[in-house]
């Protein structure tokens, strides 16, 4: 009950008829078939799915009910896949820049990614398949991650990395968690007394806790602190057939060994096994699952529609942005990432939809006047995960060739960033370099050199430097887009689709201006496989904000092709006491020509504190859509309670009385409005 | 909807959420886990299942409730192991001793197959598992079965080929039926008119026609002659690659030009999906299915069970079994078939149970005084489809050592017969001898020279030619017995369970004497790959009775420890109408010392009749268990249409008026009275 059978299954109890439990990877879609006991491709033709935006658009749509429909969609690929357990979301914190995963992950927000990841779990377990949000916890970068040890605050903690994981609990029921693979305080959070004591006692989690593949360490730990299904374990030291394998892990004969001797209680692995079995009755035994379904009209349009949301218009100088078709018109798309796959490599959330719309063919398709020419520019190789090995292309040619298709164009579109291989946006190991890789910011300014009209879409899951800014008239952060990538691009950049997406996470000019990176190699990666968060709470913007260091771009920033005003700002009331919500008001108006949707973004902050307060925290927001010249009164409910910090003192949520500021905008640099409120 | 997307899978259909169905080979327990392209096992651990006595076991325990029973738990462990489609079970005609595959089907008599079949079916189905019942029809050969074509009239294929597939769809409502590999008529039998005209327009089948893997062979004779589902056909012209392959299946691309050109009507395709999508409703979009399990000792206890019901005692001079324990005896176990394995190999119906009791293991576990020795004799080298392959070890050898130990031993069990592997009880061809293989007729008579207590346990699907019979004092049919084999033979040569087996084929004494064989090679095995079935209807004791030809052990016949006498035999009346039912009654006493069970049989002929008749037919049986002395009732009800024959000059069932004669006894050649009855 309490181990794997093999990489994605455990064995359940055939003479009792308690089924196997089958898992797949994947919080952007159902992952490919893999060996039963290695991680080779199955080589079945039956797992080509719907790939969705990755969590980093999606967390940049500020939509919840779109991530409803992302949840529900993928949920019914899953179920129709047959699988019990969907291993994902994943909402660790975004602290640094570098961190090879953060595209999976919901942003640098804890309330961001709280909100976010509520209504796609909701929506994955409508369909009897369990989400297992991830990764429980501190799993803030991929350096070094089999074995770093993370130290920090009790407030910080509770305040910055577990929010979103309780509201998984708390609020979206979810059936399962992941454990990490680092250590908290020097012990591997897989099996921790974190999760006897917050996660089981205090938030009463009745799910199961699945190690990471292979981040169990210990039979006493898993036994006693919370582990209820190891998974994935290696072959350090154990068996040597596969028989003997899985029976020789942690939670396998040495438990049982164990419990035999009285090591451990039997009510230890009646809880496992408890909650196992719950989760069964709610997906693999429930009599009352739906049948599910895959690649359907419907879930396509759910991909597009979270797309076309979670795309940030970054810069848009003299309208560079919509562009329109035109016979007259010569556009040329440059960069590898152009056509390049991005759903394949990335690690375990690579995907094989059954069909990727290149940035290339989803421009193609759409502009049926224009001229569109294409040049790669340069050329980076397979992914790491990526069987299909690309022929070696002559790096000056691909790069003159660009340069010459740039200058007989009249609009240059650069589709650059990162890619999905090892040390880029990738699991496994984190970024080396901040800046644009693969000599892509000498090809830009070669580019400038012979055409100025240019137009870069940034094709990442992460921040980077951008030395070469002002040399772009615009940019568009469009993530890791999915099957329908190319389409969603077109859409924004044609003008069909008026962009919307806020970033979920602060673009720091440089990077020590990250808050993580501001103290040095102890703070990140860390030394001697320890590392402090130094920068405690004030991670993202909450450093910015507070330390007045000023981003490339703000969280919460995205620009739109038409403008909005806010008017009418105010509080329900002045004095609030603890039980109260504040009901935040304005009058939200598209003051442009066409339609298009903002984000009202609530932060709180109080001025004068007795302990360390950021300058300012995401309280609420809303997503409003107004046809041009519509106006709308915009209302946000923020609970009083949940200005609480957490007081270390006490070891519990406190919500200090006096002066605080609301303050309401468009993004956390441009506020509209500041008002004081105080609570008693 | 309409083919395979793997070896044993089909694709549904992902947009409209209609599932995969999932098909597993195995008419005597769920055959292990195939790679998605090739025949080779996938490597899976959580495929080990119940193995179950093969079929002419099952069939000679005469037992239905049994089968009911031995149904219900494979359709258990099919539904633990997530298949949809169970392959089987069959019930082809037993019609030359030759035929590989008769281990795998229910023996020569219609009406003892239609009786069998039936509970079975029903066993399965009560877990939402789809039986598909084989091979439909007149694959009564393995040799040429790919192409040979089957001559034979309508009265034998409606009276002996096709009553048993009748009841499976009439009786218990089968789910799927597959077809054949052989051609009846010069056509195909997988897309034949047959399929329309009898199966889906007479008895008014609502299932799936699956082709056997391989056996479609046009798309025009699929599409309009019945087949729902293509599965298996091969790699001769079709696409290079996986997808490309598929597709080009009969029933696949072809079949959809065809529908488009308009060369098919869209009922015809209507009318497949439909019946495939019954199926669905009833498997795999159930939501009422149990959850099955697998290996459960009640499993076990249903395959033991059926092993001891349906072994049969042969020959038991004085009173050589059973076999007290006793510390004073030696016992020497000779024979390879005493250790090998018997589910491995085989064919299709080769499985991979959890275990398997050999009879070695067997006789040792229940022989705990008794001096048990062992000598394998001879050795035969891997099964076919076996991947263990054993040490070769020197013939001669082993052959002294058999005779030294045969020798010392008090009592020698010869554990021989056939085995799995090609040209054995093997699908695939056909045996190449009737005699016993392997040279164990001269193991056996040199063992004979230096012990004549001799008992065989033969372990064989097929009856042999047994020219050393005088030199046994005893012979145990044990068929092929599956996980607890050993155990049941321990039971019933220890007396723990008094044997109670009947044949369900007549043992010739010589190959000649077989119906198929006495016409020669146009109609065994065929002659320019057409064959006659020049016997017509008198298949088996049918013949043997007819043409007075004894054989050496008849149908309907089997030993037990204990004696019973029949008394009191009557029908309830002497006239009936063609509306009747004959009540046949007798008094059935256990004359003997200990508990035992008979099979008290009905046959019925009709001495004067317009045309070929049989001289008996069975109509009826009933096995009774009594304890010493005790003494029972046993009443048969043969309703009149039941003695109809197949009147070729109208195309339909005839009860022809007159006087017939109810044979009743305890074998077909051991008849303790004949009555005669009158039909008006």
């Amino acid at each position: 009950m309490c181990h794997a059978q093999s990489k994605f299954s455990t064995k359940g109890v055939e003479r009792l008829g308690i089924p196997e439990i089958w898992m797949a990877d994947g919080p952007h879609g159902v992952r490919a078939e893999i060996s039963w006991d290695d991680w080779a491709y199955a080589g079945w033709t039956n797992d080509s799915i719907t790939a969705f935006p990755a969590l980093t658009c999606l967390a940049a749509s500020f939509n919840p009910e779109l991530s409803s429909q992302y949840g529900f969609s993928l949920g019914e690929e899953a179920r129709y896949r047959k699988k019990d357990v969907l291993l994902g979301p994943g909402v660790n914190i975004y602290r640094t820049p570098l961190n090879g995963r953060n595209f999976e992950y919901m942003g640098e927000d804890p309330f961001l990614a709280s909100t976010m990841v509520v209504p796609y779990i909701k929506g994955v377990q409508k369909n009897g398949v369990a989400a297992c949000v991830k990764h429980y916890t501190l799993n803030n970068q991929e350096h070094w991650r089999d074995k770093i040890n993370v130290e920090v605050s009790d407030r910080a903690l509770y305040e910055i990395y577990l929010p979103a994981f309780k509201a998984s609990v708390k609020e979206a029921g979810v059936w399962s968690i992941m454990g990490s693979y680092n250590k908290f305080r020097g012990k591997y959070t897989t099996h921790h007394p974190l999760l006897n004591k917050i996660l089981k006692a205090d938030w009463e989690f009745d799910g199961v806790v699945i190690s990471d593949w292979s981040s169990a360490h210990s039979t006493e730990e898993s036994a006693l602190y919370g582990l209820d299904l190891e998974m994935g374990t290696g072959t350090d030291g154990l068996g040597t057939t596969t028989n003997d394998f899985y029976s020789q892990y942690y939670l396998a004969a040495p438990f049982l060994e164990g419990l035999k001797k009285g090591d451990f209680p039997q009510s230890i692995v009646d809880d496992k096994v408890r909650r196992i079995l719950r989760l069964m009755f709610r997906t693999n035994m429930s009599t009352n699952r739906p049948l599910g379904n895959a690649n359907t009209k419907a879930h396509h349009d759910v991909a597009r529609h979270v797309a076309t949301d979670g795309i940030v218009l970054l810069k848009n100088k003299e309208n560079f942005f919509p562009i329109k078709d035109n016979k007259d018109l010569t556009i040329a798309i440059i960069g590898e990432n152009a056509t390049r796959s991005m759903t394949a490599g990335g690690g375990s959330s690579e995907l094989k939809p059954k069909f990727e719309i290149s940035p290339l063919d989803g421009i193609r398709a759409r502009y049926k006047h224009a001229t569109i020419t294409h040049a790669m520019g340069y050329q980076t190789g397979p992914s790491l995960y990526n069987e299909v090995i690309p022929p070696t292309l002559d790096l000056d040619s691909l790069k003159t060739e660009a340069i010459k298709t740039a200058k007989n164009a009249d609009i240059v579109l650069f589709v650059g960033g990162l890619n999905k291989s090892h040390l880029q946006d990738c699991e496994g190991d984190d970024r080396l370099q901040f800046g644009l890789p693969f000599g892509q910011e000498d090809l830009l300014n070669d580019i400038y050199n012979v055409n100025k009209n240019i137009g870069f879409i940034l094709v990442t899951g992460n921040a980077i430097e951008m030395p070469w800014l002002d040399k772009v008239n615009a940019l568009l952060e469009t993530w890791y887009l999915g099957s329908m990538s190319g389409h969603a691009i077109a859409d924004i950049i044609s003008g069909d689709v008026n962009p919307s997406g806020k970033l979920p996470f602060s673009f720091p000019v440089k990077l020590e201006d990250n808050a993580a990176h501001s103290f040095g190699t102890s703070s990140y990666p860390g030394e001697n496989m320890t590392q402090y968060y130094k920068e405690d709470i004030l991670v993202g913007y909450r450093w910015h904000d507070t330390k007045k260091i000023k981003p490339l771009y703000a969280f919460g920033y995205g620009l739109s092709y038409t403008s909005f005003t806010l008017s009418d700002i105010k509080t329900d009331k002045k004095v609030y006491t603890q039980e109260d919500s504040i009901t935040v008001s304005c009058s939200l108006k598209n003051t442009g020509t066409i339609n298009g949707s903002e984000v009202i973004q609530v932060y709180i902050g109080k001025p004068k504190s007795k302990v360390k307060r950021a300058l300012k925290e995401l309280k609420g927001f809303q997503k409003t859509n107004l046809k041009h010249s519509e106006e709308s009164i915009i209302n946000a409910n923020i609970p009083v309670k949940s200005l609480a910090y957490y007081d270390e003192t006490i070891s519990d949520w406190n919500i200090e009385k006096g002066e605080y500021i609301v303050y309401i905008g468009n993004a956390s640099d441009n506020i509209s409005k500041k008002i004081k409120i105080s609570i008693k």
